[in-house]
């Protein structure tokens, strides 16, 4: 099959190869020349016989916004524009309705992966009504993992993405669980090899996982992670799915406790603590450390 | 080689019978003659040549603390009792030195496996001294999954059960993890596939583990869980968890959330949100839900 | 001084009488006509000479709004709208644009004191452009309690109702703080007078405070609260409070947890739950709870 | 009335003052000869008539255990002694059970104030048998505030001192919520005045306290708090309400959430999101940050 993609870094370079390697023909584009196939999306869109696809995967917000509106523009009725970034939900309902009134259906792809998606396939969680993600269907087999899983029509429009958000507010979780058992081992003077601990776990357990895996694959990199330091990103993801939550009154103590984890380990004083410190020496003459 | 074995419950039956198919001699005595190879605990040690290896699987606090003593009294120096129970590490040094006045060793194993060790195999974390520990390897082998992991010497006694009490505390916040999700997208209309979304992370994710395709499996047999009620009870291990966070002063949100969400789903009513609903009624003349 | 007031409904009626009985002249509209003044919101700008102040006491979001677009259709340059309910700051700026198009300017004030406000005064968080504030002084003045405190101009546009917000989110968190105490004093039996423990504290300790007489207030009424259900519902801003939180990347633990507690509060059963029992059954056959 | 005092550091020299600025006649021991008055234990009781009472006011733990311990073997059936200091109530029930082998009295006695007890009063929560509460009336009535709160008989033996841990409890979390509310206000640009905000706070609102008050005071000497680390200690009372908690499957989520930012709060940097960075830049190749 036939197939644009806009966007060839990391994770569009890598798709485009699987794509490749799957026998289908993908034409890309990329602002940067040196990757891109074509020279803008006027090309592209030249390039692709009607009833066209094209997966846009750029980053989230504005610039998603701005390919979508040019789709929009150079797109005729018929073709699918499927969404493969990491848009929040919200938006896939906005992006879907501006395109239908154009007569060009959109999907929403989550994407899971990573590093690892090119040779064990991508994890694909996907919103859309039947006809659009029906006809994507050969695309679909070729970016998923082999065997039966990894791939999944999640529901209406939007739905891909949130199941791809909800699946990364669980990593957090997840990892917030090994980071703790992980911490508290170390502290124990009795417990003489943690990271034996770790790896004796990938069998057998409740606990074995991929996530599981890759712990040991760092601590047999640096076995008490001396070399890093405790400070973690967030993506975005974490964030809406807490909100998500709160829209919904649906209670995720693990999971918030493991996004603001991650906000205060981007900290280099805490304020709120500062302030804990100031009451405790008001009400008690606690000593204070000063700066 | 030869080994005793005390207590045949449902853990304790199925390892007499995955070691004994590993061809090891096992004695079995439990206090249900139906199950027991022999009468007491005379007898038991009576029927295996020194030194002598019994292993105790019976409930962790004051059964494991009789069945110790009673051995005490009965094994001779060179023997090695191991406790196998889900004890509390910090009983396991006590232990320890209770036998090692009379020349007995100790060794603490941590247990993991439940219903699915007898086919798959038993991950086991093991606390105490090396000469203690390696005399065992047999058994520990026949237990222990095929393949390289599954086992570790994790370090003094003690070891084996702190380390096995983490695994708990960790599995407490991974079931969290993906507890918390499904609700959220269960409450949402646009994905209409839940069971589905679960299924199809089994593979190319990162939060593909053995806990999600238990939840799979779960699903299937009843696509909401309608069948069931939100109560779960907590085992023990993941309170010492927390304890033991506290006294090294470490801190463990995820998980701690993970076990104030179970003792919260055994109230039938909560006191707490009882005297948040009388506040309110206080000072904003909110209307508040009378029984 | 004079002024129209728009809602006359507990807070707004109470603050008419509060304003009327400091000397002030109020002009009250409400779509009852049996509390209000006027018979519309033109008689309303008609009874009040330029530059007209009207301050609006309507509930958030969309009734707000209307009113504030149709103010801005009849009031005149120079004139004043302050927005006094719980709106979110985010409404704040767009309104403060909307209405600067006229030529009229904003104020909002976020408003705290509830049914105790019309005695004791209300407390007023301002934000606005100074000239706007500054001439609204005299009814800010009539309105807030007796004594130093009670006012604070804190800030741009937006900014009272963002300090609002933030006072019932500390709110929140105060009163989950009580209540977890509570229900732990309630749990222990050598404690025979949680009541009088609850009152001892009115004086000496750290933990005086407004929230805490009213808590005995409660007990007073009711001693177990055993006629009240453990269910609370949350008003908008505790969860903005988070929202906000998250988009500065502040961890927000304490009140954050009070919010998921209010959430769970309101769940007959709690679909997490359920996974949690359904995952510990599945790998270690522990009995589930049917319904 | 006579009473002696053991320990005259900050807490317990203040209480003698009081007491004696009340008319009482206290016997003061102190390891310091330079504050003490008396030489040793022994002249303490020599120096009180019978039925004597003796209140110790060292350090919980071992030091509170050794004065126990010698003033069973000095004082006389009939007397009575009270543990005014931070012991764990798990302890009074023990320190009961070996005075009352001797037929010595024994209460438990939480006090709160502070460097401002002196001058304000002790709030006093009381634990033990009638008989002996009731002697030391004229006591706790010198100590404690005027008016009529301050001080209860909170129960049993443990009461006192469980009631004052849950206090604690409850002033960690009240703390939090502050320290919560002020970083975000903090860091919201439209919010000008923040300490005025708090200042304002002081009157008319929902979370007025004497905690509140205390904040202003610090904002007062210290607007944004820049001379302070956000490093905060604790007591030992917060870590026994969450054991207590525990113990009692009561859900604490703000104040352990609270307990949990202090330990935090000490880490130079955190294990645990070490390990967070390094599985994110496992699957992802996120960057991470080197020391």
């Amino acid at each position: 099959m036939q197939i644009g993609l806009v966007g060839l870094g990391k994770m569009g370079g890598n798709m485009r190869e699987r794509l490749r390697n799957a026998g289908h023909e993908v034409i890309g584009y990329d602002t940067n020349p040196e990757l891109s196939d074509v020279k803008n999306l006027v090309e592209l869109a030249d390039r692709l016989a009607a009833p066209r696809a094209v997966w846009v995967m750029v980053p989230a917000g504005r610039v998603t916004q701005s390919v979508i509106d040019q789709l929009g523009g150079i797109l005729k009725p018929g073709d699918t524009v499927i969404d493969g970034g990491n848009s929040r939900w919200t938006d896939d309902e906005k992006h879907a309705e501006e395109l239908a009134k154009r007569g060009i259906g959109f999907v929403d792809a989550g994407v899971s992966g990573g590093v690892w998606g090119l040779e064990n396939g991508y994890a694909l969680m996907v919103g859309g009504e039947k006809e659009h993600v029906d006809r994507l269907k050969p695309i679909f087999d070729a970016l998923k993992p082999e065997g039966p899983y990894g791939y999944v029509h999640a529901g209406k429009v939007g739905a891909g993405h949130f199941a791809k958000m909800v699946h990364n507010g669980i990593e957090y979780a997840m990892m917030q669980a090994y980071a703790e058992g992980w911490e508290l081992l170390e502290k124990v003077p009795s417990v003489e090899n943690v990271r034996e601990v770790f790896r004796s776990w990938q069998e057998g357990t409740v606990i074995r996982s991929w996530l599981l895996d890759l712990a040991v694959n760092a601590l047999d990199e640096d076995e008490h992670l001396d070399k890093l330091r405790g400070y973690a990103e967030d993506s975005g993801e974490g964030r809406w799915t807490v909100e998500a939550a709160i829209d919904n009154a649906v209670p995720l103590p693990a999971i918030t406790a493991s996004l603001f984890a991650r906000f205060a380990s981007r900290q280099d004083d805490s304020p709120q603590m500062k302030m804990i410190a100031a009451l405790r020496n008001q009400f008690g003459g606690h000593a204070v450390e000063k700066k």
